[in-house]
């Protein structure tokens, strides 16, 4: 019986370990949610502009060498951040259990990844981190293009609902607002899409929501 | 009690309608569990090469504008692949019931849509249906690196395990197998993944398995 005691007591403090990059959106998401959902966590910094992801160390945690990396505190490896959203907001108010708005959530969850994140987030990094804005003028064109369709795709769903899926903010939301909040450094007009507008401050205003900078480090 | 039973026999024959382009792999990924769970489905041809899916009429079913584009037998539209993965897979032994198994399933899925298809997907449509192989010859040096990358991830998975998550098929065997079945189509050499090549042909083993021509159309 005490046995058990000290085996969990043990578990319950060993946290969770998030290998990320400061200045990533995908990384803010996890530790966005978890703070939200109050579970204690160790950032450890890994610096992509240092290849600190490419390293043989690195690879053998997560072969596709990207941050973020969560490790669970049982020890093992989930690569992919819309992937831990997903895990660690089951059984949470942040994962609808109806069957549709989940199934929602799923489909903003991919189309972040596909059609946002791989504009809006690139835009920014080829600007603000590797400063090419006139070696890249026409990827950032195209970028830039892309990602205010995406912004116009998300404008229209949220001119007639709150949040993404159900009427409520969810693990949708926290995917959506990464790189949206941060559009503008990547050189994407915001001023279009006035419902994209108010919907980041509807997230700014969610309780125990902590900025990029307060919850990565 | 008979209204009950009209009503309930009625949502039974009203099918899934699936929008989709019969070359399109992400197409074919929802077409294939349609089949293997057994659901009856309308295939709506969709051309891509002809933009039909930026129509009016399309946009207002998907404003991103993408197929495939399921319509559930209620009416309502769910977009991405494997978004409808997931859906459908739910309650069914093609989605994991375990935690760590279904995150597995969850970083797969992401991870084909981020550091998969991008790719394979893209070299694939440059070259088979643009047949732009020396004006893009640029593109698809990265591209296909890039698809050999992800191969190799794959491949050392697959190095230790029979399937992706569990030990056992599953939406993310699906989602995996759509565009590296066709790698080669893309220009992209499958020779070196032992692992992936026999996992090919386990994929294409599983009972009620149909082909890319069988399932679309």
């Amino acid at each position: 019986m005490s046995l058990n005691t000290t085996a969990c007591r043990e578990e319950t403090l060993q946290p969770f370990k998030l290998y990320g990059d400061h200045r990533s959106g995908n990384c803010y998401k996890v530790a966005l949610l978890l703070s939200l959902t109050a579970r204690p966590f160790e950032w450890v910094e890994t610096d992509v502009m240092q290849q600190s992801t490419r390293t043989t160390d690195f690879l053998e945690m997560n072969p596709n060498g990207r941050v973020p990396l969560l490790q669970l505190p049982d020890g093992r490896f989930l690569a992919e951040s819309n992937a831990m959203l997903l895990h660690l907001a089951e059984g949470r108010p942040y994962l609808p259990t109806d069957v549709w708005e989940r199934a929602l959530v799923y489909q903003w969850l991919f189309f972040e990844q596909y059609s946002h994140e791989p504009n809006l987030a690139v835009a920014r990094f080829l600007v603000k981190f590797l400063d090419r804005e006139v070696e890249e003028a026409e990827r950032l064109k195209v970028l830039r293009k892309q990602g205010s369709q995406a912004l116009g795709v998300m404008d229209k769903t949220l001119s007639s609902s709150p949040f993404f899926s159900g009427g409520r903010f969810s693990i949708a939301d926290i995917a959506l607002y990464a790189y949206t909040h941060t559009a503008e450094e990547g050189g994407i007009d915001l001023s279009p899409f006035n419902a994209v507008r108010q919907w980041l401050q509807r997230v700014e205003s969610v309780p125990g929501f902590v900025s990029m900078a307060q919850a990565c480090g």
